[in-house]
């Protein structure tokens, strides 16, 4: 069975105490102000959003110009959340309750998304191959799928922690494991969570390998202005937190 | 000027005495088992070797059926070396001095080329989109550009290092800088050598944005078999040490 920490009641008080992600604030969001590059603009678009949460990417599409959007996800808790916000506001977004490591979809989805999007829920999945070649088939030629993970680099450690030398006072992330794929286990926000370690060899070569092309690709790393305001936090500064990708199915 | 530690005699000596990169020995040299499934079969190809030292692979390129190689470097040591190793052996190869930092190249080099090459070489450039820019005209449309380079994770620390915990015996790579850009002192056979720090964020997308498509991505990772065999080194085991890419021009 798949892991489903939203529904799990420590995580998800934590998570929506801590996390405001609504489509009023993410515009100041650190993740979205950088993934928002590299999504196209979404006029017309059939949309489809693997691990949707709570619909806030959902929302911002329509309000955007998209045609629809289909938002998946496997937290009840968070499908709720994105309902009570959707209905009476907006139409043409559906909310359907899916495991993205067992995703089917029918032959009416073949060919049929402008873009496929998922903000921080692969870096879940054991079975990323999979959902790739799924990808693939319901993309419309030419068309892109963005999404952003925990940077390999984030994942890597068996053990992260930043670490203060006591003479000098430099700081430092305590990287090991790279080429080690596979769980790590997480305590943010709540404990015990699992999320999977992959290369970026593998990030890439999994779309490559499907036939996707790699069109765009971005690492969260500090601005300048975000150095210069003094807002960038110390770990930030050692490695960086998100990766970010859109790879786009070939027209042939 | 640009940096030339093959003709600084600490360096050329401190090589030469530890790495015999030859045509008889590559075949069990990690980086180029590696990089080799990058390049595709060379038979009839005009190629360009940025950076070729001693000329190792501008050999291995004429044994295995290419039509020319033309092989750039600083090192008027290295380039004697490959001379003295070529004459009376392979016709089809021209070693020139050249800078790859100021590198210009005639008309009649245009879409010359069936493979571009550089083996550990590029991280050494401060101007690589300038480069990159004339990888892509000289290619022909729909050829290669096959390279290595120190990877990101390991140039980006300020002073790295494997540090063991004292109490539990994990060993770490001291990991910091990696959005901080530019040069990184090595002290790797002589002291004081120049390198530049990118991440692979500007790797890709100076290419990407030069008009390359991004055609294959290895890291250096542990085989299995060398895991097997014990035959990794502890900081082999923590970090990734060379990226290799292949990026391809395109055909329209």
């Amino acid at each position: 069975m798949s892991q489903n920490v939203y529904d799990r009641p420590d995580f998800y008080k934590a998570y929506t105490e801590i996390i405001d992600r609504s489509e009023e604030t993410i515009a100041s969001d650190g993740s979205w102000s950088r993934l928002h590059k590299l999504v196209p603009d979404v006029t017309g678009f059939d949309i489809l959003d693997l691990g949707c949460g709570s619909g806030w990417f959902c929302r911002w599409a329509m309000k955007n110009g998209a045609k629809s959007v289909l938002g998946f996800d496997l937290s009840e808790k968070m499908l709720a959340k994105g309902r009570s916000l959707t209905e009476g506001n907006y139409t043409g977004i559906e909310y359907r309750r899916v495991d993205l490591e067992t995703l089917e979809l029918s032959d009416e989805h073949t060919g049929k998304y402008d873009l496929v999007f998922s903000h921080l829920a692969l870096h879940y999945l054991v079975n990323l191959p999979t959902l790739a070649t799924l990808v693939n088939r319901v993309l419309k030629p030419g068309a892109l799928f963005v999404f952003n993970v925990e940077h390999p680099i984030h994942t890597a450690p068996s053990k992260p922690r930043v670490l203060t030398d006591d003479t000098t006072g430099d700081k430092y992330y305590t990287f090991d494991s790279y080429y080690k794929e596979g769980e790590r286990i997480s305590n943010w926000l709540a404990p015990g969570i699992r999320k999977q370690h992959r290369t970026i060899d593998s990030y890439i070569n999994i779309f490559l390998s499907t036939g996707l092309d790699i069109a765009g690709f971005k690492e969260w790393l500090p601005t300048a202005e975000d150095l210069q305001a003094n807002k960038v936090s110390e770990i930030d500064k050692l490695r960086p937190l998100f990766l970010m990708m859109s790879v786009r199915k070939r027209k042939e």
